[in-house]
């Protein structure tokens, strides 16, 4: 951990700075594979499943049989823990539906908003070491309030060409029929375009390696909404003298073990908590069994005393954490102050861990800094608000005059005229 | 106008495309034009407001005497206009805050998020033949509302270093106090990486010529966030037989002129009323200021007949037009069934030019087909939305176990550790 006690706010700019990674490079070999899959499909995907997954798949998409044997697969114990999950993560995105509100913002001139499914949406979830069918959740739960119509689901197949059932029980809780064998920036692109197999989306989601990463961006620039930029995984924990040392060394490592780049930040009012805190992750950190990546993440790790909670406050807020948590005595002043964040943690039995899983909030969430403009997904992500209006006759009696007089005054004569020659109708009648 | 009369459901996917444009060889210039503003600042913007805008600025920022004496150069008739227009647009993206609301998803596990203002963003209004007010109104109205605590406002000064009036005087009412006089990509470059007299902003907003957009994309590679991707204007007018071909000529033409590039798609289920509208466009056309632009954006422009209202539905979700208009007697049930597009005008009173000023919707929307999955600016836009949670020591012994269980099944002890240790001491009091 690096540490640095009442750093001058001089040098907080460089202190927020994140690790720069330039993945540019990669480029041309993901843009020869979209064209690859372009081209060829399905065969593509088959074909880059052979080699990078190392499984000569018999179909792209998981059958029937697959995903009802997963069933029996998935302990039962695991089962209620998602389905108390996808129940609280529900609750909570269900009430982030917009109700219509219509607004007559002059007589006659009738203005709504309504929230309208993106029809087809695109899920990514990685393989690798972690089954992550937390996020098939976080990504699939708002979806189905949302409504799309079509729910892709991108996801490696092991080397034996399964799936992990985990992953498939909760593709099927969702009732994603399309659950496609396929990893890396392929993956992306049989969404992004379309294959025999793999209907073209319109908005693609979730977490991937630099190559996912790459692809995702590279898709965006054709037109492809993507969720959010990516970056590291992110906590900032302000403890105060309340704090239970064991608590954030706890919180700390549930960070840091994701990978070698996850981003760890310590603020505290308390010398004395730092050190707790750092003797307190030697201990922990002995038993994990990922302590080669925190141990790494660690390193590269922040550790600050501040004067103040103010202080605090103004260091977190530039550096605008993917999480924050708040372990202190009394939060509700310090909350009122938070700008930029992407989820909240408040007091000592909140941990992140909790938002992670099962508390009903969305953990994917802006990481690198993007708190300062973005937010995490939630239904919104699934959704386009389209603005609907209705002018009745009178309306445009009241509301021309304003019309012709702005577009006249911007020299768009046509846009006047699309209102005068209404209003010389109405004035002949 | 191309036309097409009832074309076969396999040639839409060919229609609704719209041209591309290649924008890739403006780069290497804007990245000097970057780098030129991050190394030399405020200089860089007065030797580039030289080079391009002719002019030898004393001052970047407008003068409060500059402001006051644009306040009586304004007449009485655009300012009550613009306080009318502002008025609405304030009355109708009040009414997209969302409210608070906290959710207990499980006993003593508390959720709920918060819109927050992004804190600093910036707003680019293009000089040339249309002082933008309007644009600017669509803007600074939300993020006034939003509470955005620095706007920054830049727009390219005119050959003698004045702005228009009436962009100042809005800019006034908005209460934005950093004008400044940068346009092109040294003004996107400026408001991203900041100068001595221009804040850094997180956010960028605004319409602009090429090299606008192509500096947008390349800051939103950087990390700071930008309003929507862009594309040529458009609007799509279903007419059925109760339409008035010179109202719909007039709504066609009012896209038309914006531009060369400017999308007009008509969709009739009368070859009656194409040959009217025809018509009428010739009529209309001549004696527009604006025509050649018009007349131009005409030839690329479509006019499609098709057998039943359903047909022009289906063809317009698949457009996904940045402007819908339903010039048809009852639009209730093709209303709903509405899935792609930025906003509706409904009937024959309800032209474009009422939404693109004054009735109080946005007028900066998704265009180039984004309306599949983008909506357009908003309140949402200028906010952020951050989750928060509280869990109580009762809320984390009823959701404990269901975190402890799925973070051991993805593999991550440290998350499952986060709430193990807590429990532990819960247990032990």
């Amino acid at each position: 951990m690096r540490k640095f006690i009442n750093p001058s706010p001089d040098i907080w700019a460089e202190l927020v700075k994140r690790p720069t990674k330039n993945l540019e490079e990669l480029e041309p070999g993901i843009l020869q594979t979209f064209q690859l899959v372009q081209e060829q499909g399905d065969a593509a995907l088959l074909q880059l499943a052979q080699k990078y997954d190392g499984v000569q798949l018999q179909s792209l998409l998981a059958s029937e049989v697959e995903i009802a044997e997963a069933e029996a697969k998935v302990p039962q114990e695991l089962k209620e823990a998602i389905l108390q999950a996808y129940s609280n993560i529900q609750l909570f995105h269900t009430q982030q539906a917009e109700p219509v509100r219509q607004v007559e913002t002059m007589n006659g001139v009738n203005c709504w908003r309504k929230s309208v499914a993106i029809d087809k949406v695109g899920l990514y979830i990685p393989g690798g070491t972690a089954p992550l069918f937390s996020t098939l959740l976080m990504l699939g739960v708002p979806a189905r309030i949302a409504g799309c119509r079509e729910i892709i689901l991108c996801t490696p197949p092991a080397k034996d060409g399964s799936i992990h059932p985990a992953i498939l029980y909760t593709a099927s809780l969702l009732g994603i029929t399309h659950i496609v064998k396929a990893g890396g920036a392929q993956a992306v692109a049989a969404m992004a375009f379309g294959t025999e197999s793999v209907p073209a989306v319109y908005k693609i989601f979730g977490p991937g390696n630099q190559y996912v990463t790459v692809a995702k961006q590279l898709v965006s620039k054709t037109g492809v909404a993507i969720d959010l930029p990516a970056g590291p995984s992110e906590v900032l924990v302000m403890a105060d003298e309340s704090a239970n040392p064991a608590f954030v060394a706890a919180d700390l490592l549930s960070q840091a073990e994701h990978g070698d780049d996850s981003q760890v930040v310590l603020l505290t009012t308390s010398e004395e908590i730092l050190q707790q805190v750092e003797q307190e992750l030697e201990v922990q950190l002995n038993v994990l069994p990922r302590r080669e990546f925190a141990a790494k993440a660690l390193e590269n790790s922040l550790g600050v005393v501040l004067n103040s909670r103010q202080s605090m406050l103004n260091f977190s807020n530039l550096y605008a954490p993917e999480h924050l948590i708040l372990s202190v005595a009394d939060f509700e002043e310090l909350m009122e102050g938070i700008t930029n964040t992407g989820s909240v943690f408040l007091g000592h039995y909140s941990p992140e861990s909790a938002g992670d899983y099962a508390s009903g909030t969305n953990h994917t969430l802006p990481t690198n800094g993007y708190a300062r403009a973005y937010s995490g997904v939630s239904l919104d992500s699934f959704v386009k608000k389209i603005t609907f209006q209705y002018i009745t006759r009178e309306g445009l009696q009241n509301i021309g005059k304003t019309i012709e007089t702005m577009a006249e005054a911007e020299g768009l004569e046509a846009h006047k005229n699309a209102v005068s020659i209404r209003l010389k109708e109405l004035d002949r009648v």
